[in-house]
């Protein structure tokens, strides 16, 4: 019997659409058939590369009666109006991470998504990296003990890569804590598998031309006692790549290069800086679509431990460090580069097979609680309790 | 004009002393001219290695008007009364770390070097490292702006190395919380400088035969808004001189052995255990006093950022990241191996020169009641506010 095919509209056709493109066009049972964005450019890039309709506003994408689901792509400030325009028009929703940016926000499109009936999926984040997916199967099966403690440290360029100026505005949802944060926090909650209790975190600005949070870091205990510590600097100067075997967070290799970011970024005007940003994504490169990955996508450095073992990522696979030694779990390389197959697997799955999302509403709600919980800590410098804010 | 001599007891002749011996020995101008431990094997090996007098106790060695200061090197629950026995004899003090095992122990200790007039040093730790004080100094001259984020991760064999019973008994100062998270403490607190504000801790005992904390981690915010990350884990699975150049805490470079202390060590009754404790140090074996460091001593991973850049020790110096790429500060080797040689300058400059100490009383109280409050936060599962608590 032939599968179902998903026939699938892209709204915002920028940085994050670029990554996940190669991923949507190389499924087997996905159409990339329609899309929108405001810039002209985009629009022109995508109808010449996809050959598809294209629309000037997710709105108007969501009415386009030839598509099955969105892949919601839009700024954050979007997410909520797109997700229930998709929704009003019964329209499935791919939504970017952080599903929006507060819980009211995504209330609303949890709410807009059940009276619909339409699957809502939240992602990429790298909690879908098959290292972690890896490493949390070999915790669920026991054979190392109970999970216990979990370390990320991630030391990266992200602040000087091109924004758009609500990036670079905390109140806008810009910065680590709404953008970079959410991967970590989302990995540790795949690894550990419940609720959250309480956080602790402190974050800085430490660069007043990019006036948003760039670094930070926080306690998280679960409810189930493990303790999670998450690290975080996008400040261009050490780079945790390089104790992740130099390989990319994409997977790609990598070679040192120390405040390269800084140094292309320069000083330019916020307008200039939009633009460099829009031209180094879609609309100014379009995407290559036949790479394969060379290594494994991760998210900087990270152990998870459990009573008889440490877990780690290696460079192709996991490490597990048992009461007798290391051994490595070799892993296939993902269909595509960058490798986003695990959220569109999961999109497709829950659209076609019935198959209910793990990264649901719920999830992405759970994840800008815990998100806003860790500003809230951080402005206060104290310990906020979670328990009960998280809806599973 | 030629320098005072210090002429130095040793007050327990065991792990600790094993690996203070060569700095002790190698210092051009401190004799070790005498010696107690309970053990006969250990007065007999320090009898024909040093050709020194020795006593069977640290109160019997604190009477020996031949000697001007005593480095009390016994566990820690004789520290107290060691320490309050050479005052009472007018012996200046180098005591271990951890201080003592109460706030109220080091009081004590504090009250009796005053009124005695004796100095009081407390060490060694890591915050002793060449590498740690380079990284205290770059902060200081302001290169790189504020400090405002370390971590510090550290994963060991540390909890299978044989032990004396009390090690394995939290109660009685076992475990990590009071043995290897001081150093973490002492390193994070060299780099601020100022008083800590608030710990929360989760910590974990994962081996019912090991049955006192192995694991930790934390978040420390100093009064200063620095924050600091701290974890460990002595488990013996993944090891974190990995993230260190494959270099052992000691500067000795190191070959990987996941999982070798805990073979080695063994299913022995408590008895054996202690005895091939003693017999792997210095009544077994003595010490090796002509060796040099490979590389430089530190602990763990370790990364401090500042506003404008990133420290981290790297494998003969530190490593500073600016916003113009990365360059190496080389550090000289340590006159010894294993090198302990600036806690040893501290008591001679202190005794001879008159020159106070940074790590004194006051400095190691502030040790034992951060480690107090983390073993509180671990186990109340809140943050604990430490505001006064630190005397400086
Ligand atoms: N999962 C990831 O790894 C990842 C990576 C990057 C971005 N993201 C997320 O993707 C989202 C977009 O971020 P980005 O970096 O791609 O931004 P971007 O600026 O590169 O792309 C946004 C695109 O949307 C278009 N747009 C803006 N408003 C629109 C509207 N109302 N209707 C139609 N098009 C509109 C813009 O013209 C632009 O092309 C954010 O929520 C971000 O957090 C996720
Ligand atoms: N700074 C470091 O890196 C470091 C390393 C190891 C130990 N230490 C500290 O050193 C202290 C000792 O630990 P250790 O591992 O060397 O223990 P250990 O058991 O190896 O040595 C203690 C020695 O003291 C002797 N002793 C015990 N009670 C005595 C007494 N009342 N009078 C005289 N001798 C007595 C024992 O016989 C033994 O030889 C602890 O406080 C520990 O925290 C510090």
């Amino acid at each position: 019997m032939a599968e179902r095919r998903l026939r699938l509209g892209v709204a915002g056709l920028g940085r994050a659409a670029s990554s996940m493109l190669p991923s949507l066009a190389a499924h087997p049972h996905v159409d990339i058939v329609a899309a929108a964005d405001q810039l002209p450019l985009a629009r022109a890039r995508f109808e010449a590369d996809f050959g598809g309709r294209t629309w000037e506003s997710a709105e108007a994408l969501a009415g386009d009666p030839g598509i099955d689901a969105i892949y919601v792509a839009t700024p954050h400030q979007c997410h909520v109006s797109d997700v229930v325009a998709a929704a009003a028009h019964g329209k499935h929703v791919l939504v970017e991470k952080p599903m929006a940016l507060s819980v009211e926000e995504c209330a609303a499109m949890t709410d807009a998504a059940r009276a619909s009936g339409i699957a809502l999926v939240v992602g990429h984040t790298h909690a879908f990296d098959p290292v972690v997916r890896t490493m949390r199967d070999v915790i669920a099966s026991g054979e190392l003990g109970a999970l216990r403690m979990i370390v990320n440290v991630a030391y990266t360029d992200f602040l000087y890569r091109p924004r758009r100026p609500e990036e670079l505005d905390s109140a806008r949802g810009g910065g680590i804590m709404y953008n970079q944060v959410p991967h970590q926090i989302e990995i540790v909650r795949a690894l550990d598998g419940g609720p959250l209790r309480s956080v602790r975190a402190a974050s800085g600005v430490w660069d007043r031309n990019r006036p948003t949070e760039g670094a930070m870091t926080a306690l998280l205990e679960f409810a189930s006692g493990v303790a999670a510590s998450l690290t975080y600097s996008g400040y261009d100067h050490f780079d945790s790549d390089e104790l992740a075997f130099w390989i990319a967070e994409s997977g790609a290799d990598k070679s040192p290069a120390h405040g390269a970011a800084r140094r292309a970024l320069g000083a330019r005007s916020a307008g200039d800086e939009a633009r460099m940003k829009a031209e180094s994504a879609f609309a100014g490169r379009g995407v290559r679509l036949a790479e394969t990955p060379a290594h494994q996508p991760h998210f900087g450095m990270l152990i998870a431990s459990c009573e008889r073992g440490d877990l780690r990522p290696s460079a192709d696979g996991v490490l597990v460090y048992g009461d007798d030694g290391v051994r490595e779990i070799p892993l296939p390389r993902g269909r595509t580069f960058p490798n986003k197959d695990g959220v569109i697997d999961e999109l497709y799955d829950a659209v076609v097979r019935g198959i209910a999302p793990l990264h649901d509403a719920a999830w992405g709600t759970a994840t800008v609680a815990a998100a806003l919980a860790l500003v809230q800590s951080a402005r206060e410098r104290r310990e906020i309790m979670l328990e009960g804010a998280d809806v599973r």
